[in-house]
């Protein structure tokens, strides 16, 4: 049950695309406040034994208690705990206890979500602007709310059976070379692999749908003798069109009006990668359908993925910004003598990004009308990827396009998924992974995935293992990492046997893994679940955030600690455990009820099968076009 | 079983204090590598069921494999994983396996200790020096050999019966009315209190060794007044004398050439809290007696407790940083359209601080030998608060004086104890807290702490509450909040009663924890244990990093994550199970040996008792000088 409140004018998200008729009683189980300049606040009392899930992509635990999020997409590599804003902004939230409720503040403008940080037991939601629309959502329980939730929000998007591989990327592999080595040493140490990904310097000075005829020559052919070899190439699209004369979809751009707008009608700049660029006015319809188009180059030479970057959008300096610090700089006075102007004077010349002051001064046009950037931010990225989805559909109907996002809201489940963004190689990182996709899942987003091994910072052997061990599990398989850190391809690390063994597995579960994801998409399911919603009763169990439900069948158990020989475990019922050694099942035994250490090495994936439950294991191969999906052995609890 | 091995022609840190003949021997164990620059690497492999303990205040976990570190004394506040120097260098390790042995690598350059990073099972050790003194510790056991290690390098300093108490500090108390409030709001709230801390702003202008008059007027008094309520009063002491014609100090400092030097032989500037500083030469013992011996103005104001503190030496500028940054300015292109130049921008500018450059441009006068810092840079916070306790042994020679620091060497554990520096307010960093504990005292610290409840950011109750659960055990027991965070005293989260409850406890356990702690310090045992060191034949207790033995008599396992209702626990044996609510027993039960999960309220803290162990409790009071230490009850296993 749906209820369904508008205050002001808000912009439509399309967020929500069922039909829901206004409520006429009064918002229930919250307290509406209004400030003195109209903003809203609405909150309620927390008991001791409620629950708070939800917030998608958002830092911390599946329990979002003791914490404050503001919605805000943010292009922030640093995931610490005290973050409050990431790539995504997911205004969804299941308060869960004696009474549960779910809430979604539909609204481009940031939200902030003040859960029991301020006062323990208050939570309190507050928009940022007047204008936006609040669902309460009534149910039986959590999963209950969910279901219903991801109805009226639209099928999430389906991802193409290969996109179930493993994939390699790197910022970047330069070189048509460089990409055909890394192929080269996954095929020759047969660790099975389906995508190599093309980081920024695919591109000609970072200009999109263009290919570096340098680095990338008779780049049709390339990707037709990658195919051939089973491997799809999977270039990144970033938000920003170059500004540069005869570079045609900036002229193109310029020519239509396609650009964000400064307040005074010109075109909105910021430095991002390939230096000054115009940002496309991806909530207009028309410009949408003109960039979307534009993937068409690509889709032509035989590419069949992209992932959609910088699109929260990240803006790395402005010309008002650096006027500003050029400013300051001439007044500074560099012989005084107090820290505290020094510690201002890198602050101020160092924070020249993604300022909310730049953020401010950015302007689309929604029906016809300027509509300031602030007030529609965290729908960027959505209508980007929105944008290539409804030019694939027309463009190729007939084919699943793997497409995926950095920046996200509510409502871009239905054209894409994502990937968490920028984390770091922090066995915290790992947890935070296990934590963060039953909440994605919550929100509509299937297909998702971490950069396994960590994106930023040095990993090691150790932490690519148990990331992979955890990774398999997830839709997308993706081991990538940052420039200037260590290589951590599979083969990185000399001895290769327990990185094949953990990739082949993921290959004997692809036939299991797809069933259950579409089953997932079709049915408004979550892949990963909080034991809780299983175990309602089970006290210990509605409180374990790093053990997960995967679909129905499995509980698994993640090892995310260095040096850990294995892990304990609870096992809210009786359960097979079956311990895989690579691909291949060493140990296979019920186990009781309750709390059981487990030893697992590195090379071992435990997974725990529940009562009558079975899954299909097929035999592994290099390539997901190579599995043969009809002779399978089952793995079942009796 | 210590084995001594000279390199080049060490200067002498004065860690070791007993007298080891040179081993006549090759090195044993390691494999000794000179690279083609004199650069020496002793190196060995590591079994995989080899256990590498020590590096005292370092990152990460209790086994310390799968990363780098780098000893070398860094004043920097985010201790995130991927972290290799922190503000202490504790350069002893343990390896500890089929065969166990120790390593000292007493040297106060940077040394490197590669554990297993670069390869997976290689453990690398390089100083950056050619020289240093090597030492090899065999014994039976890691335990046994850590105890003839901390034998070797001589008894650790005792703090006072009252520095066991609660304190109570932020950045900053700004008047003597504000200490008086916090005072107040204790008292009022009956949460036992000893100690406030005098934060760099008590001082006039960060002067060393000033009071400011305006804010803490008739301080003598104002000591007495607090003594009077059973409450210490504990000032900062910064590294940096201010360079202020008049301050007594600098001039003083200035005239003897007390102050380290560039190469030119002019006296090294550095800037931080007082704007431009000149840095005391430590490493001179004339220096050592002069600043020591200033100290006096406050002992004899009453203050019988200090902090020593950004004496890494931390430094947030040099004139040469600066000239450097604005030359770099000068030649800015700031129309250039490169994001990487603009990146090199904010690195170049807001990277003034700590830069190895500043460090290798200072210089000390060792035995009239010109010494370059960076050759000794580990040792210089070692070497103020040694310059410390001297002058308190001369001065004060029948009082026990309360004194820690920020920067510290092995060898520095006879003249006081650290706190673990700036954390932050992260869950994570009180699972760090936890992990620490055992390394400290590894290398001789006992009179240790965190910042409870965390530095930096924003705190919340729980966190605090949960962290305070941890820090009851801890000797150093102190509060801490920076500047512009949430204020995170007992009192300022509303309800006091939980904060009241688990520092009464503490309380309880003062006359206990006291006698352990001093026994610990004289017969050179650890007051926090490894599990690993009493149940060597039990993998998981070898395995486990977030339970810790307590003396012989307990075992503890705090509970470390938001929203958890409590934790598994393994017991290694049987144990009486104990739960404090508050400080009153409300559970005693024996619990066999294996997992348990354990519920923990916020207001509760679990102890598990050894077979045959009992620990004594007194009745709680306000301070620790109401403490009526005669009358105890007994807790036992029985």
């Amino acid at each position: 049950m749906l209820k369904k409140f508008v205050y002001g004018q808000p912009i439509p998200t399309e967020a929500v695309i069922e039909d829901i008729s206004l409520s006429q009683e009064a918002v229930p189980y919250l307290t509406v406040q209004t400030d003195k300049e109209g903003k809203m606040t609405f909150s309620s009392t927390l008991n001791d034994e409620d629950i708070v899930y939800g917030l998608g992509e958002a830092p911390r635990g599946i329990n979002k208690r003791g914490h404050i999020y503001e919605s805000f997409n943010s292009d922030d590599p640093y995931h610490t705990e005290e973050k409050r804003s990431l790539y995504g902004s997911h205004n969804f939230i299941v308060v869960s206890g004696k009474t549960s409720y779910g809430i979604f503040v539909d609204c481009g403008a940031q939200v902030t979500f003040d859960i029991g940080y301020t006062v323990y037991d208050r939570l309190a939601i507050t928009p940022s602007v007047k204008d936006f629309v609040l669902y309460i959502i009534e149910g039986d329980n959590a999963y209950d709310i969910i279901r219903q939730f991801r109805r009226v929000i639209g099928q999430s998007y389906i991802a193409p059976f290969w996109a179930f591989g493993f994939q390699q990327c790197r910022w970047s592999y330069y070189t048509a070379d460089e990409v055909r080595e890394v192929v080269r040493q996954y095929r020759e140490h047969q660790i099975p692999i389906d995508a190599v990904y093309l980081d920024i310097d695919y591109m000609e000075a970072y200009k999109d749908f263009t290919v570096s005829e340098e680095r990338f020559p008779h780049f049709k052919a390339f990707v037709e003798e990658m195919k051939a070899q089973h491997i799809h190439l999977v270039p990144i699209i970033d938000a920003g069109v170059k500004i540069e004369d005869g570079y045609d979809v900036y002229e193109e751009g310029k020519a239509k009006g396609y650009f964000c707008k400064r307040k005074d009608g010109t075109d909105f700049v910021a430095g991002v990668w390939p230096g000054r660029t115009h940002f496309p006015d991806f909530l207009n319809p028309e410009v949408r359908r003109w960039f979307g188009h534009q993937y068409q180059t690509l889709l032509e030479a035989g590419i069949e993925g992209f992932w959609n970057d910088m699109n929260e959008p990240a803006m790395f300096y402005t010309d008002e910004g650096i006027a500003e610090a050029v400013d300051y700089l001439k007044n500074f006075d560099f012989s005084c003598n107090d820290s505290n102007k020094f510690f201002e004077l890198g602050g101020r010349v160092g924070g020249l990004a993604n300022r909310r002051k730049d953020y401010a001064a950015m302007y689309h046009t929604i029906n016809g009308e300027s509509v300031c950037h602030e007030q529609v931010h965290n729908l960027y990225g959505y209508n980007m990827t929105r944008a290539a989805a409804e030019a694939f559909q027309a463009l190729v109907p007939d084919k699943r396009i793997l497409l995926f996002s950095r920046s996200s809201y509510i409502g871009m489940h239905r054209y894409g998924g994502l990937w968490t963004g920028d984390n770091q190689s922090w066995w915290s990182h790992l947890l935070l992974n296990i934590k963060m996709m039953p909440s994605l899942n919550m929100c509509g987003f299937l297909y998702c995935g971490a950069d396994l091994g960590g994106f930023g910072a040095n990993s090691t052997r150790d932490l690519v293992l148990r990331w992979l061990a955890f990774g398999l599990f997830t839709p997308l398989m993706r081991n990538h990492s940052a420039l200037g850190t260590r290589h951590q391809e599979c083969y990185a690390f000399g001895d290769t046997e327990a990185f094949r063994g953990l990739v082949s597995l993921r290959y004997r579960l692809i036939p299991y893994l797809y069933r259950e994801y579409i089953k997932a998409c079709e049915q408004n399911e979550m892949l990963f679940k909080p034991l809780a919603f299983a175990y309602p009763q089970d006290k210990i169990a509605c409180h374990i955030e790093d053990q997960l439900l995967l679909s129905d069948d499995l509980m698994i158990a993640p090892v995310y600690e260095q040096n850990a020989i294995g892990r304990t475990v609870y096992l809210p019922e009786e359960m097979r455990f079956v311990l895989f050694k690579g691909a291949e099942v060493v140990r296979s035994e019920r186990l009781p009820k309750g709390h059981h250490f487990i030893t697992v090495g590195l090379d071992e994936v435990p997974v725990f099968i529940r009562p009558g439950r079975q899954i299909p294991l097929c035999e592994p191969s290099e390539s997901v076009d190579q599995l043969d999906t009809d002779t399978v052995t089952y793995l079942s609890f009796d």
